[in-house]
């Protein structure tokens, strides 16, 4: 594996060796990401790209050498799509993070891939103006990965998914050839949208280096913020269903299942709940209800009355502290859950209208194979994080068995193994239960025409 | 020919002869489309399908025979893409209409191809609900078509274009195997992302024979509506651009040139624009602006200084009946135009703040080559149709020179040669300009991988 190292050394003129690294710290760094998952052999060598000149010298040389190549942003993926796995060249865009132009008027930004999702939005606020895709991760993951996964986020229910939200691509090509797609304008449909189809590609088809992302104003006034204890998950679910639909559509719908709830209460002491929503009874479920822009207090309020028609106890916040206590709750799950033990956190989203269906689901899985499931849902999308405790530091076999489980379900309830972050590693194995023998081959047939060579990301998505 | 005709009745067990037709008349109905561009030559059949199996067969067919295949709906298209062409087979999925369900709780609808935009519409608005893409011919355009040109219309610039109102597609590939692609789901992420692909491939991929379509809730309330005349485009277009940025986003923005006004002023006779905006100077420019749901008025309100600060005369529909006849005057532009002579509607698009300069480019063409090309922009999105005037049944040379220079001066300031009606034939010649050959040699692979045989609409995009 020197001779790759030497042909990159050399490709891109790396003279003092700050691009192409192989240090074993690097290296090691590079074999995982958040979701807890470490590919059990380790990258070759990791190159630190600045410009698109690095992409190209190091795709076309991994080409020429057949060596492949895992595209990696940030690393915050949670499905182990940029894992560098054995004798992989980690190509990395982290570095390549400059907003290269901002257009109030035409209300998109160009930025380079490794620039953070939070940076993004901090650099356009001033204008009025964010980025609308809002992973749970935006402080630390890039606007790149955030489209190589086509990730979602807590305001989907309101602003779309990050597809919504790209323009245009460049893209540099397995053989090194940069392209270009989509546009500067909001409607186009000149030939495929191919912009479309590498959103959400998991690197399997070419390496993003610039994209021109929508921006979209941030909306007027204050959001009003609903807390809401049910005494099950099935009232919780039913009352999410009643607010999502209908004229006045909220930006943030979470349901936080018994388990999460007890977790979180654990973590920050049983008062800051009973203080925010006047409750700490075991088995009670939480819902955050958000609603922004103009109306947003009337449609709290018209929505009060419909969570306490399911069972709710409800809390309108009266100011900007106490919604702070709201959100705390919400945001303390992954920190409760991972004060508990090992977790991995799972993906599926089902039609809203199955949502109580699949907690049922979960829960059922989770006392059939003894093991913790405590789940958070981004309920207005029907999509489901339900989050597998374990102890120790790899995915015991009965938890991986109730993985499979809950897939399963989630595929018969008419939903998706995956909602937002991509299937990388963890969900190859059940990608061709959902999609099916003949859409596979064209999926793979498509991946063929833009790498023939088959060296970005293999052993993902396929 | 024979041929395929006895073996598409015989695939089609078709004994009455209400399948596989091959009457003249229908025929040369199969030519066109609402472009007015008729294929010279014409087809050997017209299958109306009424079943999928129905459409596989045919494409098994076909594909045996390497015949060619005009995938048709309504026929409302407006770049030829639906046009029979000499020696294909047009398999039309017009008499596939049925509304097969509807979700009030997920928000969608499973239709089959032929169902009208405004039939569906009609049929889930009981529910509060409508499928959001709303192009100009919703009345008679089908939601296959629609969806097979990525159609947009005039609410796009708030609710976003057709791709986004898909969420999974039942397609028939060319030969003849049915998959199904998508979910049920608002976000999934397992695998490339072939529906979006398939949206707006304007019939090259596979025959689209089911959707399921997402349903937006109806916003509440009436709308407000504005409607302005400025003295010149470049101060209407600085306006538009003044009320279509910031948190309070119209549902419609339309701009009407002084050529279109004048147009709309013979058609309606002067007194209608003179008592609905005061004012029938010759050279004047319209805008029409419209905001709904919540804070409607008041958006409206605020608009209206930012419409006079930029030599705007505004007037605010103060009635149902004033709204309408604001609305009156943008809807009389075709037939206005139609009433002139014949047409060539064309669709380029461009970044917002370039709307102004694409304008007097379409001016200073419309003079060079001596032809009316009177505008309407939907100027929210930069999206302008340039209606090209003219004499006879053809289309003359100079007025293809004219859209020539026009594609060219919308790709140099940024845009796109087709916003919303796709390339078909009629602007196929230019689809190098804009793509590049890298990209379009990936769009031809992705086709061959679709349909090897190239039997699906030759001759149209690529």
């Amino acid at each position: 594996m020197d001779t790759v190292v030497t042909a990159l050394r050399s490709a891109l003129d790396d003279q003092d060796g700050t691009l192409v690294l192989t240090d074993p710290s690097v290296l090691d760094a590079a074999r995982t990401d958040k979701s807890g998952w470490t590919a059990p052999g380790g990258p070759v060598a990791v190159v630190e790209s600045r410009t698109v000149e690095h992409v190209q010298a190091t795709l076309r040389t991994c080409t020429e050498l057949r060596v492949p190549v895992v595209p990696r942003g940030a690393g915050t993926g949670l499905a182990g799509g940029a894992n560098g796995t054995e004798g992989t060249v980690v190509l990395s865009v982290a570095r390549m993070d400059r907003i290269v132009g901002v257009s109030t008027e035409d209300e998109f930004a160009i930025v380079e891939p490794g620039v953070l999702n939070g940076d993004l939005n901090a650099a356009v606020a001033e204008f009025g103006l964010r980025f609308a895709p809002d992973p749970a991760s935006a402080a630390i993951a890039s606007v790149g990965g955030n489209i190589a996964t086509n990730a979602g986020g807590l305001r989907c229910v309101k602003y779309g998914v990050t597809r919504e939200a790209v323009l245009g691509l460049d893209v540099v090509l397995a053989d090194g050839r940069l392209i270009s797609t989509g546009h500067r304008t909001v409607k186009g449909v000149t030939g495929l949208d191919l912009t479309a189809l590498l959103v959400g590609s998991e690197g399997t088809l070419g390496v993003i280096v610039g994209a021109t992302v929508r921006l979209v104003p941030i909306p007027a006034g204050e959001p009003a913020t609903l807390g809401a204890v049910f005494p099950s998950v099935e009232s919780a679910a039913r009352a999410a269903a009643l607010v999502v639909t209908g004229a006045d559509r909220p930006s943030t719908v979470e349901l936080l299942d018994a388990a999460a709830l007890e977790g979180i209460a654990a973590y920050l002491g049983p008062d800051v709940i009973a203080q925010t929503v006047g409750s700490t009874a075991a088995g009670q479920v939480f819902l955050l209800v958000e609603y922004d822009g103009p109306g947003a207090t009337e449609a709290a309020l018209g929505a009060a009355p419909r969570l306490q028609s399911e069972g709710g106890t409800v809390h309108l916040a009266g100011s900007a502290a106490e919604r702070e206590r709201l959100l705390t709750i919400r945001r303390s799950f992954h920190p409760a859950m991972e004060a508990r033990g090992r977790v991995l956190i799972e993906d599926v989203a089902v039609p809203r209208s199955r949502l109580a269906e699949m907690f049922a689901r979960v829960e059922a899985i989770g006392q059939e194979y003894g093991v913790a499931i405590p789940t958070v849902a981004h309920a207005g999308d029907g999509n489901l994080h339900p989050n597998f405790v374990f102890a120790g530091d790899e995915v015991p076999p009965h938890v991986w068995q109730a993985a499979d489980a809950m897939f399963r379900a989630a595929i018969e309830l008419g939903g998706t193994l995956t909602g937002e972050h991509g299937v990388g590693v963890l969900k190859r194995r059940w990608i061709g239960d959902e999609l099916g023998d003949d859409v596979l081959e064209l999926q793979r047939g498509i991946r063929r025409v833009f790498d023939p060579a088959g060296i970005l990301n293999p052993g993902k998505v396929f």
